[in-house]
């Protein structure tokens, strides 16, 4: 019924952004980088498009239609899931862009992020493990001690084990400063668990031996709220004597989600029988800030996890749409004439280029991120700090744009397939279940609009939006030398302009303690800079692609920009006018449902 | 988990569009509608509102997860769906707007319209098996002859039998003009009937004698193409000498479709054992034109479908967020102090407005549409032209309208659940899953924005524009007395005459021979137009709160006002901008989906 193979990513756009967009070789000129360069870093992508297309995407269908299952108080995966798991692992990506001192390899994250697409294109659920496992060793680096670091993030790094990060609870989800579960301390040396968990994604299964939570609890007598809670390592088993042992941590339920059906989110109970062992990681009640580290990984993670969904739908809508007949040119009307392949309509390479824009923008703006994030941590010392408030700055975009507009790129590969895309015959609906999650997990976009606008564009002054003001103008002069048309230059330059001049409104009303007025259009302000971000890579792919074809491009080649060139132009043309529209209702302070009381509805 | 139980629908939002929306005494002293007073007609919908909260809804999760299964060749449905039948054809409702003469009870179709949108609300798949057989009876009513009526049409108005229709096959969905099934004439009067359906909703089930499909089909001989399509009338079973037969109507499969999972989408086989008998409906040849009177019919019930989706998501978020405790007010940061409900965050309450809008603006949009039927069919002689202008240029948008932005609604109603409403233990995912089938089947928002602009805002020379255009100036005039804000009425106003030259603008650009540069944005003309003409019912409403809290209403009364005063400002503040941008695209004919080849993509 579906296509049988999916490319799960655009090759030529990955290609076009690690050779045309970025300047790869002066990061990799980086020492931390030493060991790799263009060749090296070609073989990680591709073996992970190879891995993507011929291992994990065969078997996303598997998971999604036979999900976990609870049995006598454990969690049993899909079959195929332990392979999967043993298969990533040789793939020596847990620790790929960690130190080599810990068994990294000492990748750039830009390199690895593209890897990833591949992956979570492929199978959403079943790359979460390695991720959440990623995320989790990471931690244990940064904040462990040497016998957490020994123990636990090691056998993580190699695979041995997996990881979670343990924060929601059934009361506090968005309001972290309201986690109960308790930890007291022991003469050993280590803590006593108490509490429940939920929403843990991967928090058991039966292919690794054992499950580390890294988990957010308050040591009996700290202070209430956020500056009360710190962060403990709690696993699953427990070595004693060599040996592993149960650590009292059990699965309450699994709950049943309506996507990344193969990754199974649990409820947990800690300590029903008192013997459920933590190990603080850090310092007491540093928990929160510690845990940053990992969420803001994950939110780029779940951003990119938004493109990739989206990719492989809109690969696949692409396919049917080119072999789907049905209709016929507007202006040919004779019955007789054999149908056109949806394609040829005006309406359907709308939605596809519509869904194109949002997934290679996406694309684009995450691996931006990653080169942020690369030269933060790696970069020459003089560049780092501006790096790191770019990164900062940019995290909540990159991770809610590609979810929110990503559900809406997933919604149009189903029409595209019309009735037959309604049909779980076809592929095309499990994306958009899996879709859906994104805007939820790891901070709801409402959250991440309070962050990025309450936090991070006014954080130090202003300094990292001058300093992205500074990089789209950047990207306007190349853009000009390229011979991008100079109205869609000035339009992107306008934009980012106008979030800067928006910010410093906003950010006034707050200094005079109007946060309810500043923040009353924060999701909308969300939208507006995710709108001038995405046109600002846009702007930078649209000047590769009009120097690529006036450079004489053919072929494949040409077809490529000419799709990427009309791409910009239509996120340019459609989207980066509504900015204006919501500036005003953010500067307005529009109240329709600030006035309403809750009462009321 | 889920709140126990739902309203469905405001019943305020019902009250205040039959008494102060609409002038309901002038429609019931039509001389076809003699039989019914303001109390008849309240009893009508009194009673539809009971029976969908009390029964329908709780059946509506059975029915999701347990779909109809084919077993020995017929499909066999829930258990509870035999006695949900019998007791929606006990409220009568199957010809309730039809004649006396044929045993329906004349109610207008605004009351019918508002009763439905209960059901629906309540269980959709459940009420499908109902609005096809409406629609079918009704077909047979309007072209058939005496026999297909007593034999046909009765049985389906006394709900004895169901009915369907059977247009889409495998190659011809959007395109009905490539349908293949044949119909060879016999001897006796019928014809034979040969060739395969697919996606033929209710198309076969155990809970009545019969299922009769409208089938459209070529005789042999007739012209290719729209021009040699025929309707027939074929049942699963026939009547032979008082019996019923087998009709040879094969089920050839199920369709698993991920909403409405009440209600069987099939593939059906007619003839492969050369004995399925077929009545010609009408005139040969003339089947698309009758089968369009069903059509339309049926986009007014996929409308109003999207309607009630988004209705029971938006009850069930509002009753959420008023119960579930998160957070703290952004002022009051002492974690000591007790959480709050959700709804108290201005970002839920802008999610809660934002879905409303859309809800009781469709139902309203929805509700003028059934008037406008109801004034073409049974109005007075110089009313019923104009009435139907309006209808026929309104239907488009009160079909796509609530398809498109109710998918927008239901997926804002999953995130102000956060994590909970990704789960299948919550209700709201499912409405999400029902409604995206809602800009699909029907003809999706492609083909209705194509028939809005290339058809039905461009005939008879724009008269039924400048209809609507007056309209809106009459609602402007209401709002002004009434007290409304000049700044939304002016918006409003200009809203329509922008539409009104836009047309105008587009529908030159088609004379002079650019039917593709006219049609090219037809998307975003279908969604400008609907964003105006939501606004004009939100003036309505607008004017009505405004009236009803300066006359001194309290309680209950007045929050209900305050909400639709929010909610009017809040569209016509956030929406009705958006109307210059969408419209300078469409007039501009922006070319980026229009250059690209479809091989480049």
């Amino acid at each position: 019924m579906a296509v049988a193979t999916n490319p799960l990513l655009d090759d030529r756009d990955v290609e076009v952004l690690l050779d045309e967009v970025l300047d790869l070789g002066s990061l990799l000129s980086l020492p931390y980088f030493a060991d790799h360069d263009r060749h090296t870093v070609g073989a990680v992508i591709a073996e992970a498009r190879r891995f993507g297309r011929e291992v994990l995407y065969p078997a996303y269908r598997e998971l999604d239609l036979a999900p976990p299952r609870l049995v006598d108080g454990r969690v049993v995966v899909h079959p195929r899931m332990h392979e999967l798991w043993r298969q990533m692992v040789a793939m020596d990506l847990v620790a790929a862009p960690r130190p080599n001192a810990v068994g990294g390899q000492q990748l750039p994250l830009v390199i690895t992020t593209l890897a990833t697409a591949y992956l979570m294109a492929g199978n959403c659920a079943a790359y979460g493990y390695l991720g959440l496992t990623q995320g989790a060793a990471h931690l244990i680096e940064a904040f462990g001690d040497a016998h957490l670091r020994d123990e636990y993030m090691a056998r993580m790094y190699r695979g041995e084990w997996t990881g979670t990060m343990a924060l929601t609870e059934p009361q506090a989800g968005s309001s972290l400063s309201d986690v109960a579960t308790t930890a007291t301390p022991t003469a050993d040396g280590h803590y006593l668990i108490r509490g429940s968990k939920i929403f843990i994604s991967g928090g058991d299964h039966d292919f690794a031996d054992n499950v580390v939570h890294m988990t957010l609890a308050r040591i009996a007598g700290a202070p209430a709220g956020i500056k009360g809670v710190s962060l403990f390592c709690v696993p699953k088993r427990r070595l004693e004597g060599g040996a592993l042992v149960d650590n009292d941590v059990a699965v309450a339920g699994v709950i049943h989600k309506i996507g990344w059906r193969g990754l199974p989110s649990l409820a947990l109970n800690y300590g029903e029988g008192d013997d459920c062992h933590g190990w603080l990681v850090g310092e007491p009640h540093r928990g929160i800030s510690y845990m940053f580290q990992m969420m803001n990984e994950a939110r780029l993670m779940v951003g990119l996890n938004g493109v990739s969904t989206a990719s492989v739908a809109y690969q696949e809508a692409v396919a049917y749409a080119k072999t789907r007949p049905q209709g016929r040119p507007l202006a040919a009307k004779d019955p007789a004439t054999p149908q056109i392949p949806i394609i040829a309509h005006a309406d359907v390479r709308r939605m596809l280029l519509r869904q194109r824009a949002i997934v290679t923008g996406g694309l684009a703006l995450l691996v931006k991120t990653a080169w942020y994030a690369d030269v933060a941590g790696h970069g020459a010392d003089a560049d780092r700090a501006r790096a790191g408030l770019l990164l900062d700055l940019l995290t909540p975009i990159a991770k809610s744009f590609p979810a929110e507009r990503g559900f809406e790129a997933n919604a149009l590969a189903v029409q595209v397939h019309g009735c037959y895309g309604y049909s779980s015959e076809y592929p095309v609906e499990s994306w958009l279940r899996d879709q859906k999650l994104n805007t939820i997990h790891e901070g709801t976009t409402g959250i991440q609009a309070l962050d990025l606008l309450g936090r991070r564009a006014v954080a130090g002054g202003g300094a990292a939006l001058r300093a992205w003001i500074e990089e789209v103008a950047t990207t306007c002069a190349r853009a000009a030398d390229a011979g991008v048309p100079a109205a869609q230059i000035e339009a992107v330059r306008d934009a980012s302009q106008r979030v800067g001049a928006l910010t410093m409104e906003l950010a006034g009303r707050g200094l005079r303690g109007d946060a309810d007025g500043m923040l009353l259009h924060a999701s909308d302000y969300l939208e507006l800079f995710s709108i001038a971000a995405v046109a600002w890579q846009w702007l930078e792919l649209a000047a590769v692609a009009v120097r690529g074809l006036a450079g004489g491009a053919s072929g494949a080649k040409a077809s490529h920009y000419r799709v990427l060139r009309a791409a910009a132009q239509y996120w340019i043309a459609t989207e980066v006018p509504r900015i204006d529209h919501l500036a005003r209702l953010c500067a307005s302070a529009e109240d329709s449902y600030a006035m309403v009381a809750a009462d009321d509805f």
